[in-house]
């Protein structure tokens, strides 16, 4: 189970220097590899790794490959060829067709054959569900449900009502698409529930990280798309739309209704308002707080990072007393006129 | 499955024009509605839609009232009057009376004959579940949890030993209630953990979104009162009380021991320190950041919103500086008298 | 069930002041208790409550003995104390050795027989599960993972492939150890997915809070170390290396490949980015940004709490004028020279 350096050098397009039958069995980094991992260099900090480097095979640039003390694949883009050599070393695993007897199958159900349903699964009525789809085990689909060809729902994973999946769609344990969203109105200091009657439609080549929950829509529905990366425990609220390649790191939050363009890049533990748009193209670094809608491509952040806790202290007070200080430099610039 | 325009006004409390024998069967955006959908304006930014809806009907207020095309429900409170309407048009779920031969009972558990259980849900000894109950596919009840008529586990949800959950509450997926609360004590630099006794109490008209966790209490119980909405992923430490019909958005973390009055809301990806307490009628913006008691009703914000990641840097810099700025301009100051 | 006060006494090594053969039989607060609950005071803002309290017996430090009005357990660290009195009054719970029938478990996965395997559980192949350990309802345990004795997974837990928990480590409902990292690379403007082949090490005297995520490394594995303990709804990303007796508050986010040092405070809400360092001894006060290593033990802070809502407008717009403000002043002052 393993690929000669010829052949990986053939699928990723690199040049080989080395040599062309050395079998690589898995990936490994340039500290820790074995004789037979292959590994890479895509972060010049870790460049004098490389003459030590037990690894088989190294993925390195053309202005690293001098360096290289064993063989070496040379490409320009490390980081992709690494993925997809990986990709190759470790392909998805794809669990063999069958339906688990303790599985829980509602009527007009439709599973493909070459589908794979886990133990203690519940799948409820009128779902529909593609080739090679696997559900694993503990997952919840519920009733109209449909799930493309491919997806898998790793664990423990809740698929609320009518909530559609695209193809190659990747969704680890706890996520949960399609709960209510949180719709409700103020009559005379009482909350009355909006009952949330669209649904959650989710893109192909998804990927939604463990505990990541997307809200159902109000009355249209929330909208993840093509290509999208989600990590963990991200909520997105309802009414929701982020654009096609957009990917979005751990912790972040997004209210009702925003708008989210296509090829953003959104840092862990950011905040966004709902009722915005983000256009296409924004980088957001990692707890930015943003309240309006953004208009032009760029990059844009917030937050004030740590200082010890004395200066912190001290610097608060001061920031407090911003206004007056302006006040005082008003004062001061008047005097001297 | 339908009602009339007449029989909507009548229950909503509005003035009806236009077709009073028109039947209603779903709700639909100003947008997107189609004939026999019933839209609303609560947005003065959405007014330009009322001339082109294909809505079979929309609610508005007396101000919009002239501008509608179609017909007409007309109220001060729109918003009001569509959650109204929509509860009509859908009503909550309930599943037929049933316990599915694959969940798991323990010994002493009373379960009304009025309420469903779904299949793979574990209920543990000496549980109590009222009237109209419905335990959602995947569920594990503790020991000794009680659950009042009329609520709602939807799917995945885990009560811990002895919570007690009020009436016509409804829990989304992947909610924990009752894990221990984060009590520990420090041993020459070991942590001991301090067991939680406590449990945790909801009241009545609660709602709880995905993902959202609420710890047991370390002695005493942690209390979320009557009517109180919490959206998605919330972190609630131990011996927290949150009061009547206060609402909380999504991200939100309170640390143990505090207490939160009745009314407020609380925006999203705000955190609350431990040990203080919030009166009524309290309202943070987004990603508050809450360090002390808050003794006076009001709104009350902080954070600062993005920009682009250059002028951040530079603010930043500028912030450290903030003590040093305000000894210049003391120094200008007495320079000048 | 209970403990006399000279048993408790004993093993806690507290001077006793009091009844020795009284029994108590559970805790209390100092206003709650009754007369079989022991008390504690560890906070001197509760003193008062001293006199009138209804505990049959209060642990307190020799400065307080005196106010006691009832039996005193005397000793200088009074929480630790407590901590080791609640834990001899309430007992891990540990359950008769049984594994359900509906429980489903793979091939060539070992369970010691002292260990309790509860309903609805799916357990994978080549699974070793050491004595006395617990796994509750709902939970599910991929193919290759190793428990070791004493720990015990609540319910609703799910450990991916590979994953290896220490002794005596608690896991509480929801938690995800070992789901795929957040790794991808784009290719011309779609993101690859770099396959996750690294698992995840836990330690031993672990607890992991409620819906708590730590992802499996990308190639070498992510790690936490002995005495460990996070709080709920932490997310720790693929790689992070977490040392010995650190504890992490809720919600705390920390992106891939950082290095937490030992005995670390990490209060709630703080957010860590990737690839980068935290030596030993480090607190960081609630909803910290951490974008640098920190290099020196200590106490650092960030995050400036809430104000007034009108006067954070006016302050916001004040800091992003900082820049200018600096050059006032620098011209103020080459005015003045």
């Amino acid at each position: 189970m393993g690929w000669t350096l010829a052949e990986i050098a053939s699928k990723i397009g690199a040049e080989l220097i080395g040599d062309a039958d050395k079998v690589i069995t898995g990936v490994g980094t340039l500290q820790n590899a074995t004789a037979d991992d292959i590994s890479f260099l895509a972060n010049s900090k870790y460049r004098h790794y490389l003459k030590d480097t037990t690894a088989g095979c190294v993925i390195v640039s053309p202005a690293d490959a001098a360096e290289v003390s064993t063989n070496a694949l040379v490409i320009a883009d490390t980081y992709v060829a690494y993925a997809k050599t990986a990709a190759l070393l470790y392909p998805e695993e794809h669990n063999e067709a069958a339906i688990h007897p303790t599985a829980v199958i509602g009527p007009n159900t439709l599973i493909a054959d070459s589908s794979n349903i886990a133990a203690h699964v519940v799948i409820g009525a009128d779902v529909v569900i593609g080739e090679n789809v696997n559900i694993g085990p503990g997952c919840i689909v519920e009733n109209g449900v449909v799930i493309g060809a491919d997806s898998r729902l790793v664990a423990n994973v809740t698929l609320c009502r009518k909530v559609r999946i695209g193809q190659r769609v990747k969704i680890h344990p706890g996520v949960v698409i399609g709960a209510d969203g949180f719709g409700i109105a103020n009559d005379k200091g009482r909350w009355l529930k909006i009952p949330q009657v669209g649904s959650v439609v989710i893109g192909n080549d998804v990927e939604i990280g463990a505990n990541t929950t997307i809200d159902r829509g109000a009355i249209d529905d929330t909208i993840i798309s093509d290509g999208v990366k989600l990590d963990n425990q991200i909520q997105i609220g309802h009414n929701c739309t982020v654009g096609e390649h957009t990917v979005i790191a751990g912790c972040v939050g997004i209210a009702g209704s925003t708008r989210i363009g296509a090829n953003c890049a959104i840092g862990g533990g950011t905040g966004i308002a709902g009722h915005i748009e983000i256009v296409d193209g924004v980088q957001l670094t990692g707890m930015s707080m943003v309240t309006k809608s953004i208009t032009v491509a760029g990059t844009y952040s917030s937050g004030i990072p740590i200082e010890p806790t004395r200066e912190w202290h001290r610097n608060v007070i001061r920031y407090r007393q911003l206004d007056k200080l302006h006040d005082k430099v008003r004062q001061l610039e008047s005097q001297l006129k």
